[in-house]
């Protein structure tokens, strides 16, 4: 489909573009319906724009509605319709972020690091900035072992309201400092609709977390700045939700985003989280966008985390964003999944090898 | 938390109140631990202000640790330190919501109706405003038919950026006439942080939706309000999550909270979501807050919802809200699970009917 | 669909009769599929008898697979075929336990006791067979209480090895003497295809578990005694698939089934499974069999245990399977989901209510 | 613990030695409790051979219990009594699979390959065995590639009893005659207890399938021979579950046990079922059995196959259970997650690259 799609990111997309995305939705009506309701289903469709295609089974009356920006028509449009036994939906509800629209991948660049490309980007740092020693010393060893982008949170979404929130724009200050003394880019998270204009302003990609993933006013205004957006899977959202609330941020054709895998809820209770490794494959079949695994907060404990990663990079993953600290046994957040010094030097070892064994850099 | 809790609804609450909730976590050493170890766990329970128990068993070591408010305290603080084989967290991370802090149910007033007592509140209307013709013909159905409070969506928190969002500020201008019509109170839900004051403005219970239960941005803000909070439970949340999202918004001393059960995600494909009929009588144990059911959202398809909401009913629950639409089939949001108005008077009439044999009034 | 329908149960089915229900698949091919492509699926299609309709968009081709037996087909064979995109399954999978195979609900018999028809089955009684002082005690309170149905546990399926696995031939024995003694026929589990024949030789009611409902070789062998078969439903299930381990039981037209809800795995922690309320109608929906269900081993504690029960009447069950045991206390399996003899007692009393309300006789 | 297990597998386990494995369950009361209930607390454990600890805080009792064998204690022993509020299990209730019973790995010898040693076992094959010529061609193409075990099916288990179920014996005696041609020894299934002698006649390896991970009959079955387990994950059991279902296999002493992860059901829907690459260094750390990974049945989908074949090896697993077809478009199950000879040779290719990277052998 290349050709189709204008400047990136999507600048020149105009609506008469869309229409052009084939969509289809099969109607199945009840056994024993009648010509009224055939053509009362008819109807809606035309009046939605949509063509129209019969068939007139012996026992069983299907309808298939071809057309356009079924995206923004929901099921229930005819599912409703007397006579209508079920609605099956064969377009996907994304758009912006799916294959069809755009076929070759998109690299995301953020503060001169390439994300999407043939090098693996790993981002690491300390889950919460706690202070600017911690986060000196931090980003020189996640530097010194291979990181390229240095994460950490400023503002905490925490389940508990008794806990550390997070330091805030003290903690965006501390970030920024250690970027000049790093030259490394940042990643952080924004988690209120008010504070994007601020987060923006510091940060080199914008996080969004899991819980936020369908905060549908949050992805709207993170998708006004102009910065890369790295979106994480809400942890019971599926893919096909994610990719649509990927949408959200693309919409205004300003911001990239970059997604997050970091483990979705089951009932397994061994780790936090399950890391959908599936998710790798099946996004790169499906979207153009990069992404990345967050083996940490899917596993929950340090041990895990490095066979979590070596998969994430032989499953195609783009990158790894991964936490780091100096010190765990003094973290205030997350300190148990939190890897040390010397295990995240390792474990860049690891990757090295495991990177040239698949045809990427490090 | 002593000075921060103010007066209703807890108003005599001090910090000596709470540290009186005892609490606990048991920390079990790794066989051949040494004395080094187990005297770091101590000492840094002790720090924390925890009495602490030991089992010095013969092959094992186990801690107790015992005090208050280690809803504070992640269990990572332990887990982190060597030797440390497992921490178990016995106590619950949720204070204000719980029935240890407050053994009577709770009672909320919301525009003279109360949600907890004795009555069951039926609160029902279309799932968005749509017009002024459709809401008020929707209040006069709902009202007509026995329900208490009109429910109707202003803001609108869609899946997919291309389609309808809700009429904002001129629905909620709209709920506003249909409320000084007919009587009934109103609640409607606020998605963003920049909407809280307008929403409290207009409604008589502010609304969270499942999708921002953990949005706790937008849970302090509304705390803030003096507007009693719907909070729908997050479809991926556990009970212990829901309710220490309760505490988030009660943290203030301002907001009531009534919970709202919506269906959590399963791997059942038969239903939009699974009804988790069995969090009713897990809140009641747990929790002093009342609960309502919403089996529209839960079920997807209206022909489901009334099996739902007499299970409800049935198993407890303090009240439903429920989609009802003059004319389904013309609804721009949700029409299939949304009930016509003759459905709708035949469920309560059932309603009725169990709400007597369970010794509740409708 | 009714007249179609031979004798009980399905004695006189042919072939023929089962390729008149109707059956679609919807093959979607890629952009840019040849024409060579779509005829193989086309001649794949009509070689294994099927009719097939083509749309063909200007974009893409559909094609639309009628005809009928596809639950025999596997969409694999069309998807693995070269341009193939997408194949979506729009018939169901089962058919003898489809509401379009038979259209009035099937009414069951067991030991004088009707399953199906108006009146609430309460099946009641120990977990587990443990000694026949406990099992008459324990069919006494039931049948006091109102139980018309006594179930009792001799094959136990437990997770561990080195538990209590039940008491075998002689617990059949005592449960047979309890029948003796209280008029009430049995319902009682089979683990193993060899003792297919004795538990049938005793019981009433054969049950299959839920841990074995996709035990085929189980479900072919009870599907051979002419014993009614209560078959649990797979903690990880889906209804789909419930009814068509159903099938599994009723092809070979002998027995009959009886369906039971006992919970689905979820990632909600506060009860040992969830139960899943909306089966009720759904199953109702689109089976003609008799559904009941065990709120016990859902929520694995005996406090919720009357809250579910309630639900499930109210939501149309036809009965109950529960675990009421003389002395919970002393239970060798399960004692903590057990009602003792009064909590029993006031659930029956409250269930008669709720069943006066909804039109059942208890 | 090393030096305490006798030889392989367990065959001078003793009563004696499982009790020196420690154990506890935390014991906490309800505020308010009396003596006379911690006393029948306590007894109760000293009568089932426990020790016991007790914690007397002021406003709590709790009370560890120290001892031995708790897994064939269920924690609702305790949990019934008057005045207790909740048990905690500390202890695991598997043992002869777990780390503490067996310190190194185990080695698995089937027809002179180990599993669970340096090398990186690839077992491959068609789903099922369909005919001579079919498994000839399938022999050839996977030893040509690298593959050291061959799989295919002779009983299969399938969803619906309307499709194709194996050849049955004239299936085992293909794979003999495939295993004389090419000297590759090789795993197949059994689904009854019937079976079992049968197929441990032909089978190198007899593999339990997933949806009979908790038939326990068929575990008990197999263990009594003296072939190799090859123990399928269910795919809504926890690893807990899984090790546990090991322990019914490796109670007899004979047989010994590779797992199989496969997937766990989840509400992701892009994939069959999420393959749950956390399992593989969770089991690891856990339990000391080989572990090796069936991307196929996972995926569902041919093309997301390697990456997860990569990824498994990446993560630490033993081996692959592939699924490999001469000709996938005329496969009569499974065909579109089979692999075809060129796709196997290419990820054979991938995967000894990779192994190169970490430290193992193909």
């Amino acid at each position: 489909m290349g050709g189709r799609v204008a400047t990136r990111p999507y600048g020149l997309l105009t609506i008469d573009w869309l229409c052009r995305i084939i969509v289809a939705m099969i109607v199945e009506m009840q056994k024993g319906t009648t010509t009224n309701e055939v053509d009362a289903v008819v109807q809606r469709a035309k009046s939605l724009g949509f063509s129209v295609q019969l068939n007139l089974g012996t026992e069983k009356v299907v309808i298939a509605i071809l057309g356009s920006n079924t995206g923004q028509v929901p099921s229930d449009t005819f599912a409703v319709l007397p006579g209508v036994e079920h609605v099956t939906r064969i377009m996907k509800p994304y758009k912006l972020a799916s294959r069809e629209f755009k076929s070759e991948n998109t690299v995301v660049s953020a503060g001169g690091v390439e994300i999407g490309g043939n090098r693996f980007v790993v981002m690491a740092g300390p889950c919460a900035v706690e202070s600017e020693e911690q986060l000196m010393e931090a980003v020189e060893v996640v530097k010194g072992a291979g990181a390229v982008i240095l994460r950490g949170g400023a503002f905490k979404p925490r389940t508990s309201p008794f806990t550390f929130q997070g330091l805030g724009k003290e903690g965006l200050e501390m970030l920024a400092k250690a970027r000049k003394h790093s030259g490394l880019p940042i990643v952080t998270e924004v988690v209120d609709t008010h504070e994007v204009e601020l987060v923006a302003e510091y940060a080199d990609i914008i996080q969004v977390g899991a819980r936020n993933m369908q905060n549908f006013a949050l992805l709207k205004s993170v998708g006004k700045t102009s910065k890369p957006v790295l979106l994480k899977r809400g942890f019971s959202c599926t893919v096909t939700e994610w990719l649509t609330a990927a949408d959200y941020v693309l919409a205004d054709g300003k911001a990239q985003v970059i997604l997050g895998e970091r483990g979705i809820r089951t009932f397994e209770d061994s780790t936090r989280f399950s890391l959908d490794i599936s998710s790798i494959p099946v996004v790169k079949r499906f979207s153009h966008l990069p992404v990345i695994v967050d083996p940490s907060h899917a596993a929950g404990h340090f041990s895990l985390v490095p066979a979590i990663a070596r998969a994430a990079l032989a499953a195609g993953a783009d990158g790894l964003l991964i936490e780091v600290h100096p010190n765990p046994k003094e973290a205030l957040v997350d300190g148990l999944q939190s890897l040390t010094p010397s295990d995240f030097t390792r474990l860049m070892k690891d990757l090295r090898a495991i990177a040239k064994a698949v045809g990427r850099t490090l």
